[in-house]
């Protein structure tokens, strides 16, 4: 199934896609029981939302996939890192960068999004935890995370305002290691990966991080970035493109 | 005023505190208005919460008092990172050791809560951001921050389920640098400072954030731990003591 968050000029709802309609619902899907509320939408009508807007974390994969491991050593773990709420956008929302952020790059993802609260779940239960899948661009400031005078912690490397546009949907019933990624800068194609080229599957990356951090259904699970990451500038835009999962297009302002 | 989340058997509430009376209140009195519901308890009779069980984010600073640098150089920022709220817990619950810990240490400080949202405020006006002050216990995993194989980030080593106690109360209108705060292991006085001894001011870390990150009310800023750390291990307690906000004590058993 396909879920979109949006709006229709009043306040958020969420709603099942089907072809270009919205069949509205009552709330979240998220690790929920839903119901239709009889309300449709033309899926090119609604504005489209950042379908999961307040996890209560979201870890995300550093060094995932061996074409972007660039010197570093293949990692023999997980290696997660937390990019907080307050980054999160949707959809058409602009990138704001910081006037003091200096090299700003594209990180095109998929996540997972948990479903049910996990504790300790094994790699083969891993992935009944999972409600949906959606796209990501891990936006980081890489000055800040390793540049000369980077910071201790990756906490505005990865967590600026406006640092984390995600969506436009939320999928069920994929499989998380076969899907393409694209991230694409002013329409140039800068990533290309295929998600079966993980270091730790998405099973693997829940399991292990459930050991030590319990997982709430909306918590989300950014599965790591491949290859050469673009940089992003100032009046241009940068999209992810996730196939099962949709087109996330976001242009680029300054902050 | 002094406020405390508390349970009665019931669900949890929030009062306010009044020598050792409970004035029971309509809801979180952090950035938002509420009313006295006419119901009073004993302060001694009820279980006492976590004060602030669900903020978006807490940021904490490493390297903020000069007895904790350790041969670090002194930062030139603060330098702070994500501790995630799936280790929050409040007084009297057990901090569980996760088998591989390795070496576990406290590190007592006082709590900064946001009260209004807070995006690129002065140094100035940081402080009408705040809503009120707690104590915490910014409980690490040492191998896993800094050790010969550490994790590239801190995600475990300070957020590992159980591993922030918080609490007792929330304590409004006292200068956040002139707390004395004390941690005790097994009734031994670990650490021992004044809030004055911060490298950067409560202040000037509020301000400094919310250039990059915006606070969201309930945000909590970890203001930093002093000197050395002193290990916990199972079956002993760590207490941290901060005048004017109360004392926070907790139980170490095997996760």
């Amino acid at each position: 199934m396909k879920f979109v968050r949006f709006s229709n000029g009043g306040d958020a709802a969420y709603g099942v896609v089907d072809g270009e309609t919205v069949k509205e619902i009552s709330n979240s899907p998220i690790g929920q029981d839903y119901s239709e509320t009889g309300a449709t939408h033309d899926l090119n009508e609604v504005k489209i939302l950042a379908p999961n807007p307040n996890p209560s974390k979201m870890l995300c994969l550093a060094l995932n996939y061996g074409s972007h491991l660039l010197g570093a050593d293949r990692p023999t773990r997980p290696q997660p890192f937390y990019k907080n709420t307050n980054a999160i956008i949707g959809p058409g929302d602009p990138i704001k960068l910081p006037p003091d952020a200096g090299l700003v790059v594209c990180e095109s993802e998929l996540i997972a999004i948990i479903g049910k609260e996990a504790s300790k779940v094994s790699e083969a239960d891993a992935l009944d935890y999972v409600f949906g899948y959606t796209a990501g661009n891990d936006v980081s400031a890489r000055e800040w995370q390793s540049g000369a005078d980077s910071d201790i912690q990756w906490w505005r490397a990865k967590s600026s305002d406006t640092f984390g546009p995600t969506g436009p949907f939320m999928v069920t019933d994929i499989d998380p290691q076969d899907v393409n990624i694209r991230g694409l800068v002013n329409g140039v194609e800068g990533q290309k990966c295929h998600s079966s080229e993980m270091i730790f599957t998405t099973a693997q990356a829940i399991s292990f991080l459930s050991e030590y951090v319990t997982l709430y259904p909306g918590d989300m699970i950014w599965t790591g970035t491949s290859g050469t990451t673009p940089p992003i500038n100032v009046g241009g835009d940068v999209t992810v493109e996730l196939d099962k999962i949709g087109v996330l297009h976001n242009p680029v302002i300054a902050g």
